[in-house]
C-alpha cells in the first residue's frame, strides 16, 4: 500500500518556499512498515460535546488536528470555558509539527490562545479558518508571536515522516475540511465536521471524488463526526433555509430581525440576499456577528452589494420596511443583542410592534429555557416573533445516518472511530457504521486520553495519557478544580454561616464574640432567634471544650461545625457552609 | 340566559347528606343580574409553567381552582419548589368555600400543604387525585384536619350563589376534569390540563357532548389548557403508545427497565399489560412510583392480574427476560432510581448487557442535559437504551391546535382567556382562538395576580392583587426572597472571601488578624501569594483610617471591600463576594 501524496499543492511544514507541486511526490521504501505504529491520542471531543482535539502521532512527529473549546456544564460554577489538557502535549513539545486547523468553530479553535501561550507551534487552515483565528489572538495579544499558515483545500503539507492534505468539506461555516494524515502506514482520515451539501451556498461543493480516491488508496483508519448520529436520512442543504427567509422577508411589514450563529456566514449571505431582492438595507448587532462580517467581507466569503450594509446607528434613517438587522443571540445568551433588545436594554434598537423577529437557530440542548425566555419578552413587545423546527429558517451543519453511512462506504476505513459526541453518539456511530460492513472488532469507541495504536492489521488501546478538562475562570486556567467547584456548588445551595470569636490564647476565653455572620443562607431580619440560638450553641461548645481542656483549635472548629449543623439542619432543614474562625490573642 | 345546574348530582358544599339530584334544579330571578360582575384572578399558571392557580369570586364567594407548585428555574439557588402567594386569599379567607382539583399533578395540587396550613377548607377532587393528594397531605401530617370531598365526574357542588361543577377530561393522569363554575351571570368554564383522546385507556372518554351542551346554555368565559398551543395537529392517544411498547418488549431478550412518570397510571397499565402478554413479572422501582402503583391497584385505577407485582428485592429469584422494572427518574433526576441505577448505585438492580431500557418520556425544557448524561451511562454498562421521540413511546398529554379548535368550537365562549403557558403560548393560543372566530376584544391574555372582571357582555382587567412566588427552601417557606437568591449567585460565581481582624476600640490598634479566608475562590496553595498581597492591602488600608481617625466601621469596610475588589479583579478578573468582619475588644 504505498502512500502517494499527489495534491495540487505539498507544502514542506514551516517554509513557504518549499511549496512543491503534483510531480514532486515522494515515495519510502516499504521495509519495517508491519511492526511500526501510528498512536492516536484523542484529548478531546470523546465523551463530551466540544473541546475537540486529536493527536496523531508517529515515530517523532505529532501532528495536531484542532484544538476546541467547550462551553461550561451548568454544575460548573463560575466557570467561563473548558480547555483540553495537554500536558502530553507539553512533555512532547518538540515532536509536534503543528495545529492542523479543520474550521473554524469554538469547538475547534476555542483554546489556541490558551495552548500557544504554552506551545508556539505552526497553525494551519483555510483562509476564513485563520481570519477567525487572527481575531480570537489579537484579543490575547498573540498575533504578532504565532505563526499562520494558511493553506487552500487540496493543499498538502509535507513533514518528515507525515503529511497532512486538507480535503473540502461543506459545514455550518465556510472554509471547513477534513485531514488526512498520509503515513508509512496508511492514511488516517479525519472528517471534522461535515454534513452533505450537494448546493452549498458558495458553489464549493465537498470534494467527495477525493474521498473515495482516499479509500481507494487505503484508508488504515477514519475518524468521523458522530453528532447527529441519532437522526435519520439526510440534513437538509443550508440552500433550503434561503427560501423560506425570502418568504417571511416578502411578508414583513416592518423591521426584520435575523438571529442566529454568527460563524455561519453562508446564512448571513442568504439573510444579505433576501433583504438585498427586498431592497432592504442590512445593519449587524452583536461583536461576534460584526467582527465575522467584518472578516466575511475582507476575506471575500460574504457578497454584499454596495450600499447594502449601513451602520446600526443609522437604522432609524431608513423607513422600517426598508431594514434587517442581523443579530447575535439566538441562543438566548444573556448578554447578547438579541437579550439586550428583548430586554429594552439595547442601545441602539428598541423593539416595536411591527417588528419580524426571526430566530435562524435551533436552541443547543441546555439553551431552550433562555431562548424561551427571550420569545416571551419579544412577543411581549408586541414583535411577531418566528421560530422553531416547522418554519424551515434553520439547518443542521451535521451530517445525519444517511450521510455518515456515504462517508463509510466511499473511505472504506480498515479501522473507524467514531468522534465528537457523548457515549451515546459514538456508540450508536459504530452501531451504524456495522450496517455498512464494518467489522465490530474495527471499531473502537475511544475516551481523551486514550493512546490508540494502530498497524496496518490492528488496533488496540495501549495506554493513557494524562487527559481532561481545564478550567477557566477569568485569568485564571486551571487554578480553579473540583475543590474550589464543590464550595461553589455547596455555598449556591444554601448560602454560608462564618462563626468568629476572639479567644484569649492563655485562658482559652473568648474575648470578643462569637458573632455569626450569614450570606445566602436565610433573611437576617426574620431569622433573629434562629441565630441568637446559634449563637448560644457556639458558646456552649467554647465552654465544653474549656471544662474539658481541649485547646486544640481544629477540634473546637469541628464541634463548632458538627453542632451547628445539626442544629440548623433540625431547624431549616438546610445545610449551609459553616466557616469557624478563630483568632488567638 | 338562565343558569340551569342540572347534573347528576348536586352537592351542597360541606354537608353530604345535601346531594341533590337532576330534578332539584335551582333557579334564580333575572333581576340585577346586568350590573352584576364575576372576578377572576389567577394566581398561577399565567407567563410560566406550573404553580396553577386560579380564583373566581362572585359576591361573597370566592372558588379557588388548582392549587399547584412549580419547579424552580436554574437560577433559583437552593430552592426546592415554588409556591403561588395566596396573600388575597388569606385577606379574603373567610369568602373561600372550597379548592376544586382538576387532576393530581404537581402543578395542580403540588402546593395544597402549604395553602392547607394557612386557610383550611375543604378539597374537592375525583378518587384518584384525592388520592394522591392523600399520600402528600399524610408526609405533612394534614390527614386528619383537612377535609377531603370526593366527587365524581358530572357531579356538581352548590354554593349559597355559585355551583361547582365537574366534567370528565382525558390528560396524562386518570381521573381528569375540568370546572365548569355556574353563576348567575353563566357558566365560568375552565378546560384544566386536556388532551381530546378518543380511545382512553379507561375506555372513560372525555365528556365533549357536555362542553358541547354548556356552549348551548351559555359560557360567558372560558379559561384553556396552552401548553401545546405551538403544536400543530391532532396529540396521539395514549393507545398508540401500548402497541410499540408491546414491539419492544417482543425484541427484548433480557430484563426490561421503563422509566415513565409517575402519574401516568395509564402509560404504567399499558406496560403492565406487555409485561403480562409476555408473562414478566412487575417490580417497581422509586417512591413515587412506588406509591402511585399502591394508590391506583388500591382505588381500581390499575388492573393488574394476581402474581403479575413482585417485589423489587425479588426480581433476581426470575430469569431475566420474565422482569420488567417500572422505574422513576425519567427527567435524569440525579436522585431518582434510574439516575441511581445508570451511576451503578441502586441497592437493588445492577444494570447489565442484555438489559433493555426504554425511557417513555420527553424530556421537560432544561432536563435534555440530565436525560442524556443518564442514557450515556446507561449505553456504558452494556444496555440497550430507547429513548426519543421516533420511537412512538409517548406521547403528550396536552392538546395540540386542532383539539384547542374542537374546544372554541364547541364551547363558543363569549370571553376567552388562555392559561397555563408562558407568554408566548398566551399569544398564541389568543391567536388560534381568533382564527375559529372569537374576536379579538373578548380574549383576555393576564398575568397572575390580574382582576379580571366579566359581566354578561363586557370584560375587563380592574386591577391587580398581590400575587408572586414564593420560595420554599428546607422547612423555610418564604424566607428566603431575593437578597438571598442574589447572594447565593454571586457565591456560586466565585466564591467568598472573609476578613477578620481583632481592634482594639480605644485606639482603633489592630491587636489579631487582619486573616483572610476564602472559599469557592482559588486553591489558597497556588495563590497564597495572592492572598499574601490581599494581606497586605487590608493593614494598609488600617491604617489609612488610623492615620485619618476613621473609627467608623462601616466606612472602614467599605474601604476594605472597595480596594480589595479591585485588586482581586485586577489579578484574577473575578468577583468574589467579600465579607469584611472587625471584632472590637
Amino acid at each position: 500500500m504505498p502512500v502517494v501524496v499527489e495534491k495540487k499543492a505539498v507544502i514542506k511544514a514551516n517554509t513557504e518556499k518549499n511549496v512543491k507541486h503534483k510531480s514532486q511526490t515522494r515515495r519510502k521504501s516499504a521495509t519495517k512498515r508491519e511492526k511500526q505504529k501510528i498512536k492516536i491520542i484523542p484529548l478531546g471531543g470523546l465523551n463530551e460535546i466540544g473541546k475537540n482535539m486529536t493527536v496523531i502521532e508517529y515515530k517523532n512527529e505529532i501532528v495536531i488536528i484542532d484544538c476546541g473549546l467547550k462551553f461550561p456544564e451548568e454544575d460548573m460554577f463560575g466557570i467561563d470555558i473548558v480547555i483540553p489538557d495537554i500536558s502530553y502535549l507539553i512533555k512532547n513539545r518538540d515532536k509536534i509539527k503543528g495545529i492542523f486547523l479543520t474550521h473554524g468553530h469554538e469547538d475547534h479553535i476555542g483554546a489556541l490562545p490558551y495552548f500557544l501561550k504554552q506551545i508556539n507551534v505552526p497553525v494551519y487552515g483555510t483562509k476564513l479558518t485563520l481570519g477567525i483565528v487572527e481575531t480570537k489572538l489579537k484579543e490575547h495579544n498573540l498575533l504578532s508571536v504565532v505563526e499562520l499558515k494558511k493553506i487552500q483545500p487540496k493543499d498538502t503539507i509535507k513533514l518528515d515522516t507525515m503529511s497532512v492534505e486538507f480535503i473540502k468539506t461543506t459545514h455550518s461555516i465556510a472554509d471547513a475540511c477534513a485531514i488526512a494524515v498520509h503515513t508509512p502506514l496508511g492514511i488516517i482520515l479525519h472528517t471534522g465536521d461535515f454534513k452533505v451539501d450537494y448546493t452549498p451556498i458558495d458553489g464549493d461543493i465537498m470534494d467527495l471524488p477525493r474521498f473515495a480516491e482516499l479509500g481507494r488508496k487505503g484508508v488504515i483508519m477514519m475518524l468521523a463526526d458522530s453528532t447527529n448520529v441519532e437522526r435519520t436520512g439526510y440534513t437538509l442543504s443550508e440552500r433550503s433555509v434561503g427560501q423560506n427567509l425570502y418568504n417571511l422577508f416578502g411578508k414583513a411589514k416592518g423591521r426584520i430581525l435575523v438571529a442566529t450563529f454568527a460563524s455561519n456566514i453562508h446564512r448571513i449571505q442568504q439573510i444579505v440576499e433576501a433583504a438585498e431582492k427586498y431592497g432592504r438595507r442590512v445593519a449587524v448587532s452583536g461583536r461576534s456577528m460584526e467582527n465575522i462580517v467584518q472578516v466575511g467581507i475582507e476575506l471575500g466569503y460574504l457578497k454584499v452589494e454596495k450600499n447594502t450594509i449601513i451602520s446600526i446607528d443609522d437604522i432609524n434613517k431608513y423607513p422600517n420596511d426598508k431594514v434587517v438587522v442581523i443579530t447575535t443571540g439566538s441562543q438566548g445568551e444573556p448578554m447578547s443583542a438579541l437579550a439586550r433588545m428583548a430586554s429594552g436594554e439595547h442601545k441602539k434598537v428598541t423593539i416595536v410592534p411591527g417588528d419580524t423577529i426571526i430566530i435562524s437557530a435551533n436552541p443547543i440542548p441546555g439553551n431552550e429555557k433562555l431562548v424561551s425566555k427571550i420569545i416571551n419578552l419579544l412577543f411581549k413587545k408586541g414583535a411577531d416573533v418566528v421560530y422553531g423546527p416547522s418554519e424551515g429558517i434553520h439547518v443542521s451543519g451535521h451530517a445525519c445516518q444517511e450521510e455518515l453511512k456515504l462517508m463509510q462506504i466511499l473511505v472504506k476505513p480498515k479501522f473507524f472511530m467514531p468522534v465528537h459526541g457523548e457515549y451515546r453518539h459514538l456508540k450508536q456511530h459504530a452501531e451504524l457504521a456495522q450496517t455498512v460492513g464494518m467489522p465490530k472488532d474495527n471499531i473502537v469507541i475511544g475516551d481523551n486520553g486514550d493512546v490508540i495504536e494502530v498497524t496496518r492489521d490492528s488496533i488496540k488501546k495501549s495506554g493513557t495519557v494524562i487527559s481532561g478538562q481545564v478550567f477557566v475562570d477569568g485569568l485564571g486556567v486551571g487554578d480553579v478544580g473540583n475543590i474550589v467547584l464543590r464550595d461553589r456548588k455547596h455555598l449556591s445551595q444554601d448560602g454560608i454561616l462564618t462563626v468568629v470569636a476572639t479567644i484569649e490564647k492563655e485562658s482559652g476565653t473568648i474575648i470578643a464574640g462569637p458573632d455569626i455572620i450569614s450570606r445566602g443562607f436565610v433573611y437576617v431580619r426574620e431569622s433573629e432567634a434562629l441565630m441568637e440560638d446559634a449563637k448560644d450553641i457556639v458558646k456552649d461548645v467554647f465552654q465544653e471544650c474549656e471544662a474539658k481542656n481541649i485547646s486544640d483549635w481544629a477540634t473546637l472548629k469541628s464541634e463548632i461545625r458538627e453542632k451547628l449543623r445539626a442544629f440548623l439542619y433540625e431547624k431549616t432543614k438546610r445545610k449551609p457552609m459553616i466557616l469557624p474562625i478563630i483568632m488567638e490573642i
